[in-house]
């Protein structure tokens, strides 16, 4: 049985008429991420690669460097509760290595030390050790670019049948599709698919691409610059703070990325 | 100038030509959140409705009971640089109120009293004062609900310009809009539009349908459920939690409100 998705009945209303059917929901449960005995973090995530997400989200927040600081990744022990014992994971790390967890308070810390503003917050990503990218590199066909939302849709398994979900796809530049994930939290998919990158020792992502599924805010920029991506492009549109923190760190952003067209944001030196 | 939209310059590739243009984009900025020296939460949202939006957030999150606990809403103080100037607002509170600031740490509490998962998610909202809504009331018709996307698409004049941001409306049982919120957070629109409910003391929203631009996750049920809101629409999907949750409250829980269709997940006796 897929995981990820639950079956339920369901009235639908179409003009005038109304009948049942059963639907297919997406699912949405909480996963605790923990290092070792401390609780880091809890995320509502559709579950299904558990153990890439907790890796992926470490790491994107810049909490782990990489996966040699990792010692081992399990479930974490719990009570009786059958739902439960599947939500929590537990990272150990090696025992040399030392977290920052006061990095974890970040947002308040940067509040205090230079005040609230998108300015303050890309001046935060440079402290977490987010790399400026190199300029030019890789470059991407605009015509590999135009196809790669129809490689997602068909890859797009779930989404096609619960319509809830968000998508995150890795290419190369010949416009091959790398990896996808798929969960109900757009930066939960973002996380899986670097979490596995990095779990598989394949960071930085230099010469790849990411797209998403919908739109593209400060926090997904922030996600794909810590994995070294250097071109993220989406379905929809970018917020005003991803593409001055795209700009800043020499990122490619492209967006409203279908029907054969897209738009440049920034970084356009990449794109032929 | 509308602060909720930024002018940027955009190279727009449509098949094999490129042209220039000047795009419009919706802000993205952190907001900080305080109750008097306290910093509670940094969301980031677009700009505008922000008095409303820390009032929202700190009543749907269960922080606070109502307007009548708040002495004011204010700028707070902050340091020489203008962009940051507007970016956080303190909430001063009446001498009297005393605020668990435990229960910001729910998450965590939830996770060690009863374990992870979502019934344990839902079981919380109760402990949080979330009410289980009567039955039967109020009754929408179906026609009324085909109306209600035309009408948000009407008067979301931002979305039109940018793609970029999420609504929330707030109709009433002949389908007019009481009022609408937009934001690049789907839940800082809906804390928006509860936040100036709550401040003009017409919460709980006993006879209101909140109706939502993209899919429904079991934070914006919460939200809902603690403004009282007893019918909640959305132009997307429901997750699974979303599903159970407005199922256990008693809440009308709608999908795919478009197109003259649309699915009932939870709470049928309120549609005719």
């Amino acid at each position: 049985m897929d995981r990820s998705i639950l079956t339920v009945p369901v009235r639908k209303f179409e003009g005038e008429s109304s009948s049942g059917f059963q639907d297919l929901l997406a699912i949405e449960e909480p996963l605790e991420i923990r290092i070792g005995d401390k609780a880091i973090s809890l995320t509502m995530r559709t579950p299904g690669y558990d153990f890439e997400l907790a890796a992926g989200f470490l790491f994107t927040e810049g909490i782990l460097e990489g996966s040699h600081q990792i010692l081992r990744i399990r479930r974490s022990e719990t009570r009786s509760n059958p739902r439960q014992a599947g939500n929590s994971v537990t990272v150990d790390l090696n025992p040399d290595v030392e977290v920052d967890f006061e990095r974890l308070q970040r947002h308040f810390y940067t509040t205090s030390s230079c005040g609230v503003c998108g300015k303050a917050s890309i001046e935060a990503l440079h402290t977490q050790g987010c790399p400026v990218l190199p300029k030019n590199s890789p470059v991407f066909e605009s015509t590999v670019i135009h196809g790669l939302p129809e490689t997602l849709r068909r890859e797009q398994a779930v989404f096609e049948r619960t319509g809830g979900l968000h998508a995150a796809a890795l290419f190369d530049s010949q416009g091959n599709l790398s990896l996808l994930r798929e969960d109900v939290g757009r930066h939960n998919a973002v996380d899986k698919l670097i979490g596995a990158e990095m779990l598989a020792n394949r960071t930085p992502l230099s010469d790849k691409l990411l797209l998403v599924s919908g739109r593209t805010s400060f926090e997904l920029v922030q996600k794909a610059l810590m994995a070294g991506i250097p071109i993220l492009a989406a379905v929809g549109a970018p917020s005003s703070l991803a593409v001055e923190t795209a700009q800043r760190f020499n990122m490619t952003l492209l967006g409203f990325v279908r029907d054969h067209r897209f738009n440049i944001y920034s970084g356009a030196s990449r794109i032929r």
